[in-house]
């Protein structure tokens, strides 16, 4: 495990929300209350209301959130039944108009609250405050990246022979073996004409042979934060066409990753890399977006989407991931996770995944 | 892999809805789609409506969703921009009423639907036939159940020196090499008064020495089905305390399994559990339900707790797990996942995991 992390001041970001908020605001998305109170845990709630943090949660969880929000100055409430920690929760929220990401809870329990008290739908102040990682953020991103890159290391030079499940049991062996908590998402290992063209594929029991295009998308996981990072081949000599397809790939990453600096919009990353498949006839081979915020959500905003409404700012760290994708071809992606800087010399970013991109044989 | 399963017939279960469906309903529960129509995606839906079953998915999962659902007549629908899925998906849905499971869409994705459609809260009929394995289903969560087992007898004769986190980590190398898909869940390892006190905790660098209690929870995936399973031990000579809180882990986790059995109401096998510490005095060192369904979920209907309206039935997989847990001293649980079969003797149900009990030093 990875240790000299720097610690996250959790007692400055209750400090920002708490001297910020009006009213009183509810959170249940996971992520959104450990990035406020440091807690961890499968299930809980924070509610921010004046001057005051309070997290409850079930009595699995009990100590670990006391210890987990020591930092955070956090009061915590702590039943062992269901019901019984709605019932507190009703009533730490009290008469006034409760502000909560209509996103973040289902209907059920949505329809249940707003029975005892006033919801108000009110996107999440923590999740856009998340974008922006600080430097204890960042570190642990790296490392997580650093330990995909580790292990990728490893694995790749014998991925010929091997199937495509077993490859993904060494990688996330190995990212535990580098120091990682854990992976980052289920490794991706997609290998020939028909599991190469599925971007998202589940590795099965199918042997990796020569000819075959192989993509492999590896994240790990450090005290919470995710990397992201995709790298694709093929085994032995590339044909002409598995030339031609994954330079495309090669030019469209890098035309997507020119474009990451403060105040770019995200819908300008996408199309950047859009436009050079289908300048050269293969826009219909690219079947998802370009890329996505990474940090305690493996997916997060901004989306890089030709429908997004959102600008990339400095410290967010997101993904460029272009790919084409066909039956009876296969696929290559090809995806870094970089942090957005201040420009130097018009370029707003850095690259935190360093694998190789090799060059065709 | 494990790749001798009986197949599942995802014809006979479609059959089985529409044949009784008289209105349309949707499905957006990843667990629920998957049992009806075979596709195994983290984005998508599915819709049932007269004699049709139609699945929409985004195009990462376009080529998967269309062979993972062959067997089960549906027709496919593939969008790559979100927006256009949700409009294809308000199509679909026409003019009548719709239900939908309340608990499986966000408060957000409700409302933007119900503008659209006339949605109506129907709790998901797939999650109750759910609750009834076949036998390709109980195959499968068999053959999990002993991906774990073998995985323990591994690593169990190691644990004293080791991390929590390299026990978690050989573990999970372990299911994969013994033939699983992946874990279950993240898997427990908690040693010593402090960590062992968490029935939640998450594996950290603590090493395991002489004296610490550790508890194990530990279980397999194989395509798509769950097994689950917890131990505990004293490492070396135990106290005479320890051995008096094992012992009564072991007599309330048999009162529980001997509850087993089909028309058993799921708030008695809790009951049985409970009564056995609350007579010992410990009743407020167990602070979590006795159990829950298992299947494509880890955790599903029914829950073995004190508020439960659910009787158990045949066919039925679920776990017993009572537990003793308090800060300084530690912590033991003991878990079996459990088939409900017609009872002969007396007794209805058919242990599936088999690791050994050990009696303490």
């Amino acid at each position: 495990m990875i240790t000299d992390l720097p610690p996250i001041d959790h007692a400055r970001r209750v400090a920002a929300m708490c001297g910020g908020a009006s009213g009183t605001t509810l959170y249940t998305d996971l992520a959104d209350m450990r990035w406020l109170t440091g807690f961890v845990g499968s299930n809980g709630w924070a509610v921010v209301r004046h001057d005051e943090l309070i997290v409850g949660t079930d009595g699995r969880y009990g100590e670990k959130a006391c210890e987990d929000t020591a930092g955070s100055g956090a009061t915590v409430i702590v039943e062992h039944q269901a019901v019984a920690l709605h019932e507190r929760l009703v009533q730490v929220l009290g008469t006034g108009a409760v502000g909560l990401d209509s996103s973040s809870v289902s209907h059920a329990v949505w329809e249940r609250l707003a029975n005892a008290v006033h919801l108000v739908h009110q996107p999440s102040p923590v999740s856009v405050l998340r974008r922006t990682k600080d430097e204890a953020e960042v570190a642990r991103i790296e490392a997580a990246a650093a330990c995909a890159d580790s292990a990728l290391a490893v694995v790749e030079p014998q991925l010929c022979g091997m199937t495509e499940a077993d490859v993904r049991m060494e990688l996330e062996y190995q990212l535990r073996l580098h120091g990682a908590d854990d992976r980052s998402y289920d490794t991706i290992v997609a290998a020939g004409p028909d599991h190469g063209a599925r971007p998202h594929h589940a590795a099965s029991g199918r042997t990796i042979i020569e000819g075959d295009t192989v993509t492999i998308d590896v994240g790990a996981l450090v005290d919470g934060y995710h990397s992201d990072m995709t790298r694709s081949w093929v085994m032995g000599e590339a044909t002409e066409h598995q030339r031609e397809i994954y330079e495309l790939v090669s030019v469209a990453q890098q035309a997507g990753l020119d474009t990451i600096t403060p105040g770019v919009a995200a819908r300008d990353v996408d199309a950047s890399c859009r436009q050079v498949f289908v300048d050269a006839g293969y826009g219909d081979w690219f079947i998802h977006g370009t890329g996505h915020g990474v940090g305690l959500d493996i997916h997060e905003s901004p989306y890089h989407s030709a429908s997004s409404a959102e600008i990339i700012l400095e410290g967010y760290v997101v993904t460029v991931e272009p790919g084409l994708y066909r039956g009876g071809f296969g696929g290559f992606r090809i995806e870094d996770l970089v942090l957005v800087t201040k420009p130097v010399n018009g370029t707003g970013h850095r690259v935190l995944t360093h694998s190789p991109k090799r060059e065709l044989n």
